[in-house]
């Protein structure tokens, strides 16, 4: 359940010290010790899951019905801006501690958050088809 | 429900064409028609909400267990390198549709998203006192 040199392990189970914001019996809630703005918090299952695709259904709904929540409650705090939701799996996707965890990132005006991306051109048909492929597997 | 002239809501409620993955009473998937990369995928509510302020609990969990669920599926059908899971509140968070909408990027090595921030420095024990704060709003 809990994995040995995990840094989110550690910051779950307290023994690592965190800005702690909440903890049940299931999630701990911190700031980010590393901001990337005022109020950069983090949802961190306390079992050791390494990213989205060991999530199980369960723990996904309760997880963000608790995110919304403090995503409520960081905009009430800080009336940032805007707020975005982030959430990295795998070294590709910029994931740098492999523990889960969901960013609630606050947004200012003036703030140094870079999230862009080139659009990737697909035709209508080929998009139909990638639906219909994607579908196929659920 | 239905806002008029919401690009969302008439994706969601079928007056706009859309590459469909997956429907039922309260949410739309479909592939983004303007993807960062193979597979981006949108998590879109039906009803019209603008953002995560407006989301209820329990929509949010129906809606995490399904993303979930989705995005194990996109990584087992085009064994992606990465997924972000993005969601965007407001203009100053990237935000461009003002109709709730829960992105999955499937990320590969080649890709052209840019996901990144300037850390801002805190001390220690501002981020205890933030948190303290934080958590007496809950």
């Amino acid at each position: 359940m809990v994995k040995q040199n995990c840094l989110f392990c550690n910051v779950a189970n307290n023994s690592m010290e965190s800005a702690t914001i909440f903890e049940n019996s299931e999630f701990k809630v911190v700031l980010d010790p590393f901001p990337a703005s005022k109020g950069h918090t983090l949802i961190i299952p306390k079992e050791h899951i390494e990213n989205i695709y060991e999530l199980d259904t369960e723990s996904a709904s309760r997880l963000f019905a608790l995110a919304t929540h403090i995503a409520k409650v960081l905009k009430n705090t800080y009336d940032c801006d805007g707020l975005n939701v982030l959430q990295n799996n795998g070294a590709a996707a910029g994931q740098t501690v492999f523990h889960y965890h969901m960013h609630l990132i606050p947004r200012y005006s003036d703030d140094k958050v870079n999230i862009n991306w080139e659009t990737v051109k697909f035709e209508k048909e080929q998009l139909q088809e990638m639906a219909s492929e994607i579908a196929s597997k659920l």
